[in-house]
């Protein structure tokens, strides 16, 4: 199952940039794993913004869940998930 | 340039059948050219509504607008259109 | 997979009775087939309304999508779907 | 009389971790206890965020009231009361 | 137990007024015989608008369904129902 | 004339322990004096909230930001008026 | 008392031009009898809609209610009543 | 004075096909004149919509909303004006 | 012109209480000024919050924005300004 | 392409005036050569408010993120963006 994800970072301006560069690195080998493992498979910028729109295939929201969790940045993210359904037309089905 | 589109048919339930039949089938007729074309990539229904997600792939909004306003079902449509930038981590770039 | 619905229904107040009744009548039907096929598993009107929130049960939301607009009153239905994971202090899991 | 919960936890990311854990443990035992004594039936997670939903049992608003607040992590949850009513198809209704 | 309810009505200006008046007069003589009831128990207008909002007493909220759907106006009401928890300072309890 | 108050008190869940004990007790000894002053009509819990519904009477909506902001804890309130007009049909008007 | 008022006319551009006619000539007595009470007293339009704002002078929401109610193209407005308190820096108070 | 207008197209997609050709020609024709005029000095299409963003120049809101309505299509618009000051550092001041 | 303006300030209550104390002072100052220019015509409460409604008059929005940004306040102050148009029918216009 | 973009600053008031100088400085002179490459083509302060409404011409969404980011203010501006299509009628299309 496919899911829409909105997720908009939170680390605060004045945070610790010691801690930002630490979990921005860990974050972009944790991506690259769910991306090598099929979990993501799209990903853009919300230009203007430090937030992405991305497409994620997991069996259900609860390994959907365990997925984003696993992100290093959770913490400071807000996410939002919306369940995607399969439409008859879709030529980029299977890809 | 890619955009995702949230696009809801505001067709009414009591609506002419045959008008509503017609356009849905030249509908479809129009959604797999802009598909062919490479235009429309994605296409995912909202579960439970007569809506969609997509992802569009045009050279920028005017030539989109074009595009969406080519639908048979455009004056029973309501779109929203998300501008999408590239992320350096995007598994599916280029496909 | 489990799914949190909110249903309101928009059939017109001034809408063709026979109809509005026929509908009702074939909707009742349909949810008790399934309930029974454990696809809808609980039921609650949001007082004072024509409304409703339920849980559903369906292997992912193109499922759901099917069940959902196998509703004859689907197309006075505006449907909302929020996804649900698993929770491990869940005391109804499995029921 | 049942309730539909929405639950979103507000500990700051950057909050003592040692509080954090103190409540997280001290949140799970009391909610099992209100699970055992059938106050709390459902709880999913949402997923992708620190956030719940759940279903309650309460003799009415003020009961409700006093078993929310006493969960330890209450300071830090925001959380909107859902009030439901029995509907005539609840294929779970009693359970 | 004690509800807010705010309550909008929508029957539409150009509305067959015959209609209009045996509503509006059915439904008086049904707020009269909830107040009597003791579960209507303050009724304010909002200034400017053909909407209210209101106090009701009711064992629960499927018993307040029934009431408020009781009403000979409700296809043309917009209901919101705010569950109302006891406040141990309220100067007002138990009138 | 009445009023209806919406009132959310935002005093941080890890601010000063002591100010907030000081704060709260001088807060119910102010409420009790316009409870006594027939300025707090009724006063109810948003179930699983800090944060409160109530009914205030004042000449008008100066009177009545006098005596809101009289309560010791304003600082940390965000508080929304909304005014209200007498109902012909109100069972409780006068009380 | 004083009152912030918007009000949207929601006469529809298809609507009847005679009544439309007649309905706004009506509004214009009124208003000017308000005015000349000093129930009214100032008007502004909203630039580009079929809207205004307008300070409202009433002993309370009810006489303010009568006032609006009164308006002969009542039953086509929208319309938002924000009660106003005495500020002690207004260079216009008791003008 | 500049101000920023979105505009939205509310005329119905089962309206009067003669008339929406004599008033879609009709603005194009007006929409030219305040052009012209330099009252106009930017439109873009909202994609996906029918539906514009623009950027007007009028003394004062008096006279936009003169211009505005000025506009053949004017009853079926929905018009959001969003005044605009001076920036020292705008490029294209005066143009 | 005209402008509406809805100012929230949002000095926190924990914040310096000299710094509070100097800015209050020289924001009545200025206040005054600005009355005393015309600039500043009418101030009230909002009821029961740290806000207010106001009228301004300025040559147009630039120097609307120069008068607001000189209040003492500003960096503290969330500011809407609503542009307002003549209306034929306005009581108070010219005073 | 042109984009409308809606820019809030968020550096806090009681932020550090040294580095806020720095940002505000090093913000124009980024401002200007962006400006200058004809990438920020209008800029209108937002009445009242550290904010503002501009046009930016860019290839696409990716370059406009590139540019937006390039700001030194960037990690305290909340940033919207709102893609733009060329309208027939734009009297200063090409300028």
């Amino acid at each position: 199952m496919e899911f829409l994800l909105n997720i908009v970072v939170t680390f605060p301006p004045d945070g610790d940039p010691a801690e930002k560069e630490r979990r921005i690195k860990a974050e972009g080998v944790r991506a690259r794993e769910l991306a090598a493992a099929g979990t993501i498979k799209r990903v853009w910028r919300v230009p203007g913004q430090w937030a992405n729109w991305s497409i994620w295939e997991a069996p259900d929201a609860t390994a959907l869940h365990e997925a984003v969790t696993s992100l290093p940045m959770w913490p400071y993210l807000d996410v939002e998930v919306i369940p995607l359904a399969a439409h008859p037309n879709d030529p980029g089905a299977g890809k």
